[in-house]
């Protein structure tokens, strides 16, 4: 039982809210990748975004759609990776506290994001059930509320005004997006006009959401083999409905191609590119665009946080 | 006898003829930067220039101002580094033939960047006689001219053009930039108003113009030892001329603190640093600002040409 899923008009909502505190990211270009991929490409550069990530976005909607009364207790989640950074960001934005319950041995390197931003790490072990357990721990000994990484309206609806500033600023026939949980691809989904068609790109090794829409059912996650790490969970599933409803057609790509991807963005476009943020050029280098009457296609960067 | 040197008019002239076909970079900023540096800074992100950095500017502007005749024969230039690249990118856009001299046993990388463009590659000796020779072979065999990376007005006004856009989008204090050359600082002093500090920043492993800046002798350039090679060169004749009048003054570092500052800016900003571009940081978090009442900096970040 999942209630009422988010609108397009919940995503121009959020717009209004977050609008002030959001960077509204650029659209990249190169010559030499237009020529590579036989199309025109913008890059939509989310890892510009502050966080280095579009998890901004919705976690920033998601806390400032909470009573003042609750938000002033802190906001807890269980994401290591991009969500937990956004959320300790969004914290220290708004002065409250915030605190990431991650696994024990997960990246050093994304618990640093957290505590950068004043965020309170605290470990848990690797299974479901010690996660919910630590998190219910947090909530009953500091109220925080709990602001989840994807399965969540009001940070689907964040996710979504990248949408609306891709729509904005250009006129392209198609968007190609990373699905991992599925907030972006929800989100941008029902913020897209109806002649725009959003395309979803997963790693073969993580292809749940590919396979949850073609058998109708939703699919556990696959083994947490894939480099792309932000996209190893399975499909949330409020935006399994959503994306469900859409159609969402989604291609798939092995982890060779992920990487000469990233490789190759980073050196036509001179930003930080995850492994995750590769995977829709990949396939759109693979399989070419949607609809052969195609000139010209958004591509979304969705984050920037990389070792160095 | 270097004749006539070029004037802020120059720079604004080549505004209007570059203006078309370059980038106006934008302006990046980090809060965490700012509270480690404990001054506000803008990043003026050339290395999101075409051809990954601010050397097009120099060299659009240079082919641009060639007689079409001229123009027509081709361009030749003898660095293997970034102004390699612009020219072959400049050439190309023009549809006129771009060679480039380098020394046996230079960058691969650097060589394959001319070569993406198209650019024809000439090898010569190590010694700046071989270069010297070769180049005159080339020009005597094609009629092309010869577009020098730094040592030339129509380049230094070029460059300079990027301190025109700064002053169009913020209302800085200083402008920190690197000097290896002097192009982009010659260029930039000139195009800054009075009320605008211009500083430069040097590894201490190759700071032949602040030696030069202080003796008032140009100095040969140091052994190249920096792993800013962008900066190892010597400063120009005309550069000299133009940053000796401003009286430039030019903060060095380490080459611990300039890999540290590579690290910090890629990290923070999310945009590939070469290490010749993160020196100005480094020495702003080195030394502070140049004058206690500066409340807004620019830093230049010159170029995004680093293998990844």
């Amino acid at each position: 039982m999942i209630g009422r899923l988010p609108t397009r008009r919940n995503v121009l909502t959020a717009r209004k809210r977050i609008r002030s505190r959001v960077h509204h990211t650029p659209l990249l270009t190169s010559h030499s990748l237009n020529e590579l991929a036989g199309v025109e490409i913008l890059f939509k550069a989310e890892g510009l975004q502050r966080s280095g990530s579009f998890k901004f976005r919705g976690a920033l909607n998601a806390v400032l759609s909470l009573p003042a009364a609750e938000r002033r207790r802190g906001v807890v989640t269980h994401s290591s990776g991009n969500h937990g950074g956004a959320l300790a960001c969004v914290a220290s934005m708004l002065g409250v506290p915030a605190t990431v319950v991650v696994p024990r041995g997960g990246s050093a390197f994304k618990r640093a994001s957290v505590e950068r931003y004043g965020g309170r790490i605290v470990h848990c072990g690797a299974t479901l059930a010690a996660r919910e357990k630590k998190l219910a721990e947090v909530q009953r000994a500091t109220g925080a509320a709990y602001v989840p990484p994807y399965d969540h309206n009001a940070v689907i609806a964040g996710q979504g005004t990248a949408m609306l500033e891709i729509v904005d600023d250009t006129n392209a026939d198609e968007v190609w997006v990373p699905v991992g949980g599925g907030g972006l691809a929800s989100g941008c989904v029902l913020a897209a006009p109806a002649e725009l068609q959003v395309v979803g790109a997963e790693p073969a090794l993580a292809a749940d959401a590919r396979l949850s829409l073609e058998t109708g059912v939703r699919q556990p996650p696959m083994p947490p083999r894939t480099v792309a790490d932000g996209l190893r969970t399975a499909l949330g599933e409020r935006n399994f409905s959503i994306l469900a409803a859409y159609g969402l057609p989604i291609r798939c790509v092995s982890e060779r191609e992920i990487t000469a991807a990233q490789q190759l963005a980073m050196s036509c476009l001179k930003v930080l590119v995850e492994s995750s943020s590769a995977v829709p050029l990949a396939a759109l280098m693979k399989y070419g665009v949607q609809n052969p009457d195609t000139r010209r296609v958004v591509v979304v960067l969705t984050g920037a946080n990389l070792q160095v």
